[in-house]
C-alpha cells in the first residue's frame, strides 16, 4: 500500500489545527471527510453544467442528465449490481432502509415475520419495529452471544424454521461494535429458507469490496457521506425483480409515466422511486468519492481499516478502567469502550482540548447498549486517512485523562 | 434595483457559450443557477467543517451543528415563522409533500375530503390523490376558469359547504401556467370552515416574500434548488402544533428519545421529522442562498420576475402560431405555450442550437395540460438573473424557427 500520507494530503482538512492541536479525526463512523476531488466535483458541476435532468432538451440538461447517469452506472458497477436499473437515489441510507421497510413492507401479510439482529442501528430497526406495530407483522431478532458481538449463528436455522420469517434485514458491520457479520452465510441461509435479505452497508460501502451478487441479498443500503461523497445522497440497491414488485413509495414529478386526475401509473424502476428533483450534485459527487476510492483500492482500504482497527482496540484495551466492546479478533475500524468511574462525554471533551475528535452516546444503538447494560460508550472510528500515530497521539491523551480524573483504578 | 448586470456576475455558468452562443437560461423553474457565494459555503463547510451534527462532543461537530441550526433559524426567519421549531430540513418540495400528506393523511377519517386545484404539479397531487386510495379518503379539485388559469374562487366555499373536507393543498405559483394564487385569501376561507392548509411554494420561495403568518397557512414547502440554494435540500414548514401532532414519517437516528426493542418514542419537532444525517452541508448552501437573496431583496426580485415574465409574454402572444397559456395580467416569470403545427420539442431542440434554454413536455402537471386539450408546451422560465435582452435574443430566434419550419401561419 502506498504510505498512507499520499492520501492524506487530499483532505485539506485534515491538516487544520483544533484547540492549538493537529486535528485527530476519528469521527468516521459518523461522517467521512472529502478529499479535494470530491469537493471540486460539486463545485465544478454546479460552476459549468447544472440544471435540472431528464426532461430537459437542452445542452446544459441533457450534460446534467448525462453526469447523473454516469454515476449510477459507475454505482451499478461498484457493487457489481446487474445494471444501473438496480440502483436507486435516495439521500441516505435511513432513506433508504426506510422505503424497502415501507414498499416491501406493503406487501407483507399479518402474522408473518420480520427478523433482524440485536445490534441493528436505529434506522435498521425502527422502520421495521413501527411497520410490525402497524400492519400486525411478528418482529423477531437474532440475538448476539455476548459484549464481542458475534451473531448466534445457530439460533438462524432455528428462527427460519419455526416461524414464518418473510424479510432479514441486518448491518454488514456494526456502527458501536465494529463486528464484521458473514452477510454471505446470512444471506445463503435465508434465501434457502425463501426470506428476503436486506443488508445495511452503511459502514462497510466505501470501506470494504461489496458485491451484491456474491453476497446474495436481495437489497442493499449505503450513504454517500461515509465514504467520502457529500451529505445527502444515499443510495438503494434491489434486485430487478424486487423493485419491479414493489410500489413507489414518494410520488411526485418524475416517476410517472401517465397521471390523470384520479389515478396514476408509474415509470420501470429505478425512476418509479425517485420522485422530485433528484440530489443531483451529490450523486455526481459521489462518482466522484467512488473514483477516487477505487483508485486507492477498496480490498487496500478494508485491509488498513482492520489493522488500525486492530491496534487500536488493543491499545486501548490495555489501558486500566477501560471495558472495550466487540470482538477481541478481527474488526472493522470501530472501537467502543466505556471507562469504569467516568462518562464517556467527559473523556471525550477532554481528548477535544487536544484536538481529537471522537464520538459518544448510544450511537443510535439503544436496545443494543441496553441489553449490554450500558448507557453510552466512547467510539474512535478510522478510515484509510488515519495513521498508527494518531492512535498513539490518542492513547498518550487517554493516559493523560485518566491521570487526570484520578480514576481509582489509575 | 441595481442593474441586473450587478448580479449577474455572481454566476460564473451564466457567462459561458451553448454551442457557440452565450447561454441565455430560461429554465428556471425546472431549476435555478447557484451564485459564486453558494458554491463557495458548500466547498468552505467541507474544506474547514464538515462533522455530522448534534450528538457529537468535538470541536468540529460543534461547528457543524451550529452552522446547521443557523441555517434553520434563519429560514425560519425568512419566511417568518414563529420559530425555528417550525422548520423541518427535507430533501426537497417533493418530500416535504409526501411527509405531510403521510403523517397529516394518517390522520385523517375515511370519507374525509382533500381538495386540491387543477393546476398542481405531480408532486402535489399524487401524494393526495394515492392517499385518498388507500384510505378510503374522498378527493376534489378546486376548477380554472380557462387557460388563464384563474381558479373559480367563487366555487371554494360551496365545496366547503357541501363536503366534509379536512385539507386544502395547493400552489402558490403555477409552474406551467405562471398564475399567482390569492394565498391569503385561500387559506383564509379555509380556516374560516376549519379546513387545514398546505401551500406548494416550490415556485414561489425565493421569488417574492413568504411570510407564512400573514398567509395564514398550516403548512408550506420549498426547495432550495429552486432559489440558488444546492439540489438535495428542501423545507418543510409545519405550524407548531401541528408538527407536534401529527406522526413521524422515517424512522432512524436523530430522531428518536427512547427505544427498546419492542417500541419507541421521539424527540419534539423538529427533530421527529429528520430521521437519519441530515443534508448539512446543503442546509449551510441554502442558508448562503437566502442570504445572497435577501441582500438583493424579495421584493426587487418579485418585481423583475413579473416585469420580464409579463414582457415575454407580450413578446411571445404577438407571434404567429403561438398559443400562449396563463394570465394576460400579472404573472410570475413563467411562460407556456403550444405552437400550432409545431411539436415543443421541435421549437426546444432549435433554440437550444442558438444557446437558448428552454423546457418542454407536460412540466409534471399532465392531469392540467389534458383538461387544456395538450400534450405538451414550451416553457421560458426567468429569474432576477435573466436581461429584457434576453428574451429579445430568444424573440428573434424564435421568429427564425417559425420561419424555418415554414409555418403556414407565417
Amino acid at each position: 500500500m502506498e504510505p498512507i500520507e499520499t492520501f492524506r494530503k487530499d483532505f485539506p482538512i485534515l491538516s487544520q489545527r483544533v484547540n492549538g492541536y493537529p486535528l485527530v479525526y476519528f469521527d468516521n463512523a459518523a461522517t467521512t471527510q472529502k478529499p479535494r476531488q470530491v469537493i471540486d466535483a460539486l463545485s465544478n458541476f454546479f460552476l459549468s453544467s447544472n440544471a435540472n435532468v431528464h426532461r430537459g432538451l437542452h445542452e446544459l440538461s441533457n450534460r446534467a442528465t448525462e453526469l447523473l447517469e454516469e454515476s449510477r452506472q459507475k454505482i451499478a458497477h461498484f457493487i457489481h449490481a446487474q445494471g444501473p436499473e438496480e440502483i436507486v437515489f435516495t439521500k441516505g441510507t435511513t432513506e433508504s432502509l426506510n422505503l424497502v421497510a415501507s414498499s416491501l413492507g406493503s406487501l407483507l401479510k399479518p402474522a408473518e415475520g420480520i427478523l433482524l439482529t440485536e445490534m441493528e442501528h436505529h434506522s435498521n430497526l425502527i422502520p421495521w419495529q413501527q411497520l410490525a406495530k402497524q400492519r400486525g407483522l411478528r418482529l423477531f431478532y437474532l440475538p448476539i452471544k455476548d459484549k464481542e458481538g458475534g451473531l448466534q449463528m445457530e439460533k438462524l436455522e432455528e428462527i427460519f424454521t419455526h416461524n414464518r420469517i418473510a424479510v432479514f434485514s441486518f448491518t454488514h458491520v456494526s456502527n458501536t461494535l465494529g463486528v464484521i457479520n458473514p452477510v454471505e452465510s446470512l444471506c445463503s441461509i435465508a434465501r434457502k429458507h425463501g426470506v428476503i435479505s436486506v443488508v445495511d452497508a452503511a459502514q462497510s460501502a466505501g470501506h470494504r469490496l461489496i458485491d451484491v451478487q456474491k453476497i446474495g441479498c436481495d437489497f442493499l443500503a449505503f450513504s454517500g457521506h461515509k465514504m467520502c461523497g457529500p451529505t445527502g445522497i444515499g443510495v438503494l440497491y434491489g434486485k430487478k425483480e424486487w423493485l419491479e414488485k414493489i410500489p413507489p413509495y414518494q410520488f411526485g414529478g418524475n416517476m410517472v409515466l401517465e397521471a390523470d386526475f384520479s389515478d396514476s401509473r408509474w415509470k420501470d424502476p429505478p425512476h418509479k422511486f425517485e420522485a422530485g428533483t433528484l440530489p443531483i450534485a451529490e450523486a455526481i459527487g459521489l462518482k466522484a468519492a467512488i473514483d477516487y476510492l477505487c483508485q486507492i483500492g477498496l480490498d487496500k482500504i478494508a485491509l488498513h481499516d482492520e489493522q488500525i482497527g486492530s491496534y487500536a482496540y488493543s491499545k486501548i484495551s490495555s489501558l486500566p478502567c477501560i471495558i472495550p466492546l466487540g470482538p477481541k479478533g478481527r474488526r472493522a475500524g470501530i472501537v467502543s469502550f466505556s471507562i469504569k468511574g467516568l462518562h464517556p462525554h467527559d473523556f471525550i471533551s477532554f481528548c477535544d482540548r487536544y484536538g481529537i475528535a471522537l464520538r459518544g452516546g448510544h450511537h443510535c444503538n439503544k436496545p443494543l447498549l441496553s441489553k449490554l447494560g450500558i448507557d453510552s460508550t466512547v467510539r474512535a472510528s478510522f478510515y484509510f486517512y488515519n495513521t498508527q500515530n494518531e492512535v498513539d497521539q490518542f492513547m498518550e491523551i487517554a493516559e493523560k485523562c485518566l491521570r487526570f480524573f484520578k480514576l481509582p483504578c489509575n
